[in-house]
């Protein structure tokens, strides 16, 4: 896969430079992903695409997302929720890391609370690893970033005033 | 591809009798969607799926979707939406045509406002099928399903008070 | 109730307008309204509060909306869904009429599909007053702005597969 | 306020029991919102109402919240945003602490992520109290809920790539 020399200004190479972060947690190569990767990056909804996703199931494969936006904008999905919703609507459940990028030239991007949601429906201990421009990142569990979380199984537990 | 004998009851063998509604208005083969769609159909997300998507862009391809739910109820994009995210994060964003199935014995499956308002936002005029397990549909324009639509262009307009 | 000099040019003024609107179709006088429309006017959640709803209840009350943004948009509550959701909350689930104000030049204001939906949760026959700052309106029914509506009865219909 | 027999069975009456936490660091007393408070608990728009809030601000008055439930499931809004969009709509926008109350009889009841979300947008510092029926409660900071939390300045850092 070709290097873009322009990594330093194209969210796409920036992102790229990451993939090491997703490739050793996971078992089969990341090349196969970029292709999508490209496209999202280029053509996707979002004119000016800013945040870009690259996930990691256990079994196998990678999905890419972006940010999808509406002239409503309470029906956007980030980039997070795109690429889980894609991979779990392919029969994935089970992953392993999630890796974050955006064009700030300065902070780490963080996933937002509903994406962080989104992340522990499938469990609360796999890696989430937020970017920066300039090759740095911070990693932490999708459970460390959503203390206490709010789970499935929360919706299971005994209610002392259970409906009739 | 076969035709499964259980088709009267099992979700994705109700959408394989529509596909040739999609399949008309569009330029390729249907069954290349099929895999993508079994496996969302016996292991998506929501572990009952009754409402089942299948999507064609004006280009090429096919994009299934169904009901990515959560915890948070209000975190759950519908079938149609995630269909639509997937084939935008891939970089399409014309259509052509998206067929709607569900198990309702009785009713045509139609999408919610939410589902409409993000057909919307690509366009008012492709098609939509809504099916009902007895191999009949009703089909409108997306802008039938949306009077009146607010559509991005509706934010671009003149405002009597420009901010400054 | 002082109408505003400004009223060509402000939002809340403009809104204040169509206050018979909403008025004639209901029960008690609308100035009980106003203050909290006042408030929400100018010191929204919204900087630039471009959208603006009243809401009547059939028994008595008003409720004003206006849009609350996130930093995460689509966490976004237009208008309509927040007036609505704080009717809700006080008890109210039965509507007669919405009007809903902005400040586009030329076009009468438009629900979103999402708004649409939240509207036929509560009915499909009740009337909602789109409005445009020249004082003219369009008026259709909730039902009219999403036909085939997909409403909370369509989740209870029989299923050919019934879950065990 | 009677302070009713029932009250290890009725949601409200266990968050009752919690007024005091919020009352503590709230200049006004909490009962001038009780009345909102028990039409939400009876009458909400969700039938069996499991969840129940209540927000205070920094300069006065109460709100009250209850899920807003739709048969689209994704349009639902919980209690927490509930409450939230209320008082930000009559222009508050500096709150002191918010109380959960459930049903849920041996877990402390959480924000979902996208709560929480809608909870940094005002700030990272203000009190989240997490109550159980039992009456003990976890008190954490909304950014301590949320940690590296993604708020609304985030939207305006310098970008690599400033868009043209």
């Amino acid at each position: 896969m070709m290097f873009k020399d322009e990594c330093h200004v194209c969210i796409y190479c920036i992102h790229i430079k990451f993939k090491h972060l997703v490739h050793t947690s996971l078992p089969t190569a990341f090349d196969t992903a970029t292709h999508g990767e490209e496209l999202s990056c280029t053509q996707s909804g979002s004119p000016h695409c800013s945040y870009f996703i690259i996930l990691g199931t256990r079994s196998s494969g990678f999905f890419s997302g972006c940010n999808v936006e509406n002239a409503s904008y309470g029906l956007t999905i980030c980039a997070e929720r795109c690429a889980l919703t894609k991979a779990v609507s392919e029969g994935h459940r089970r992953f392993k890391a999630i890796a974050i990028s955006s064009d700030l030239k300065t902070s780490f991007i963080v996933p937002c609370g509903a994406c962080r949601q989104f992340m522990v429906e499938f469990g609360t201990d796999w890696n989430v690893y937020m970017t920066k421009p300039d090759d740095t990142y911070k990693l932490l569990k999708t459970g460390e970033l959503l203390p206490l979380s709010f789970v499935p199984e929360s919706l299971e537990e005994e209610r002392i005033n259970p409906k009739a």
